[in-house]
């Protein structure tokens, strides 16, 4: 099963792929620039932010996939390389251009994200000369790589996954990066998926954007959709093992499924000044983008996640953002509303729970919130977190 | 011209209005119950919350207008009266049949409104009784009800504006309370505004829409769309005078206009834990949907308010934001953004401002954002509100 990354594990890079990080001195201190290197070239499917104002590495990346023939992905942290100009991709082309050199392969088989403060022009002067020692670093774990694309992230995210398939074993390692300007719409921050499975790259993509879909795009911290926000699916067939059955197909892809789904959820519960995540899930609905809405629109009210950090069953909150929504009026008639699994609300009124339990239960630093709309099958989950006085510390104090 | 309400001022109702306010003792020591009440039957309209979870007293007020024989309005703060059921029905309607009671006139003659905790039943045996001396009380200035319709607000709102028209002088007067759950949707949280000119109800809807929409439903203060949103224009004919000429029309359309932008840049103003009122008007757009959603995006940021409460120039957050609401690319390619009226970013590059000098401007209480698309003549203006450990503090610690 998998393997919380996080903390003194090690977790494994499937076969044929290494990853490193280095201090280039754009930031003090942290690792700034990491890498994820395939020995061979690989499948890349990405997804990207939907974001008018995408950053450059966004541009460069979403050109190039899906592909059959990518050898690696370089990432920055500090600098966005967003509203940065036609400098900023020079900068962003000269940074690919010398990861490639140094690996010995085409500009066109080297993908690129960024992330840190937007409009700043790339330090190439510190970066491009890290790069030779970057890539001669790289090893076979993923945490070095995760710590260098953190930015506010107090933990780094990774996970990692053994499968067994009808012909063989594969593995799936995950990492990403959040905290700040989570709202993905297409993509979180920074992802990365890796697998030594042998698959063609018009697989990779659906399977990326399902698991995307259900995972990163259903979590949020703030609203703030990033211009940024890449996630990528890389496979390079190592493993020499392919999906030879629909239930390979469908193991492999629930296994991307659950993995996406522990990254994003690790990015909501380490969401700038977050001390709980909550997780709101909607039942009984007739309307998926309704259902999708609702959860998401719950996760982002600053009143809801307000009342959560204080631990305060407020639910006439949560009802009202279902309201403002579009939850049909007959719906929340009859919806049932439960907190930490003690049902509070149903069929218009509100139900004698007792209070001080249910506040108490709040102290938890993991929140269900979970409505039964009574109209339909449709279920939709979305992640968040609170709101406290330290994201408004981080954020008064950031640039 | 207008003069501001708050403070030492009296504002004055106009020809034929009371108004009055009581404790009834649903809260402590604050006055909790309002009535407007005109002496002569008046033309009434009205714009509602669009949230599917609307407070008994929104859907039986919706009911009523536009009508021409509106007595008063009463409201209470303190119980929202939603998500209430049917006992919230029963009692909303109590508390309208004891105003039309001790006014003697219909059911059907009475408005109402209510604000406060959402899912508390209606304290009928603390309000009912109260009422008789509430009415008794009523008299010709505004501040009281002001005062008794206040919830996390920290000023009452109103203002006064006398209208010279072709045949006469006309009085304007508004009322509103804003502060927190505020991300209005046809209408704020509660606006009343009331003048003793002469018009049809039909004006009076169309006019009270035209102003709300480029007031009331342009500012932000959480994004959060109330349950009890309410705004009310009142015309009772007491001046005797009517709209005769076109420019009458004009003139009277833009004073209701003035007013209800600065009951809702008051509002703004005085968002929960609000030290700064954000003014962000975008120009040069080709297209006012966009335009809306960008000014309004601005103004939702937490990323931006937390900057701006940081007087942190930190111009990057506004970009991500823009292309976020689908400002398309090229536009952000060549927009100019202002803070300040410091011009800071154009044709895709940061310019060389002065940071400290822009910090220094950033400490004053208003701030303006000025954004110029240079693609058409579509401007938006929206107002909102930084964001501050006192939000999160107010909001933890609520019900």
């Amino acid at each position: 099963m998998m393997t919380p990354g996080p903390g003194l594990n090690r977790t494994l890079l499937p076969k044929g792929f290494s990853a490193g990080a280095i201090n280039s001195g754009v930031r003090r201190y942290r690792p700034d620039l990491g890498i994820i290197i395939s020995d061979v070239p690989s499948v890349a499917a990405g997804v990207f932010t939907l974001n008018q104002c995408k950053a450059a590495p966004v541009i460069f990346s979403q050109a190039r996939v899906p592909s059959d023939n990518i050898r690696a992905i370089i990432t920055n942290s500090g600098q966005a390389n967003a509203a940065t100009g036609d400098t900023g991709f020079e900068r962003n082309l000269m940074m690919v251009s010398a990861a490639a050199k140094s690996l010995g392969c085409s500009i066109d088989q080297v993908l690129v994200a960024s992330t840190g403060v937007i409009g700043h022009q790339l330090d190439t002067d510190k970066i491009l000369p890290a790069i030779p020692e970057l890539i001669e670093r790289a090893h076979e774990t993923a945490e070095a790589f995760a710590s260098a694309i953190m930015t506010t992230d107090l933990v780094p995210k990774t996970a990692t996954n053994e499968l067994q398939l009808s012909s063989g074993s594969v593995r799936i390692t995950g990492i990403s990066k959040g905290s700040g300007m989570i709202h993905p719409n297409m993509a979180t921050m920074l992802g990365y998926i890796i697998s030594d499975v042998k698959i063609s790259k018009d697989f990779a993509h659906i399977c990326l954007k399902t698991a995307v879909d259900m995972s990163f795009n259903m979590i949020s911290v703030d609203g703030d959709s990033s211009t940024n926000d890449c996630c990528f699916l890389m496979a390079n067939g190592a493993s020499g093992v392919e999906l030879k059955t629909e239930e390979d197909i469908l193991k492999f892809q629930t296994a991307v499924n659950e993995l996406s789904i522990f990254l994003a959820k690790s990015i909501a519960a380490d969401g700038e000044g977050a001390s709980k995540l909550v997780e709101v899930e909607i039942i009984g609905s007739d309307d998926k983008e309704i259902a999708k809405r609702a959860a998401r629109g719950v996760t982002l009210s600053p009143l809801i996640k307000t009342a959560l950090h204080g631990e305060d069953p407020n639910w006439g909150r949560i009802l009202a953002r279902l309201g403002a929504e579009q939850v049909p009026a007959d719906q929340l008639a009859k919806m049932s509303l439960s907190l930490q699994g003690v049902k509070i609300f149903e069929n218009g009124q509100p139900l004698a729970f007792v209070r001080d339990e249910v506040k108490a239960l709040l102290k938890q630093s993991n929140i269900f919130i979970k409505i039964d709309l009574k109209s339909g099958d449709v279920r939709q989950t979305a992640w968040g977190c609170d709101l406290s006085k330290k994201y408004v510390e981080i954020n008064t104090e950031y640039s």
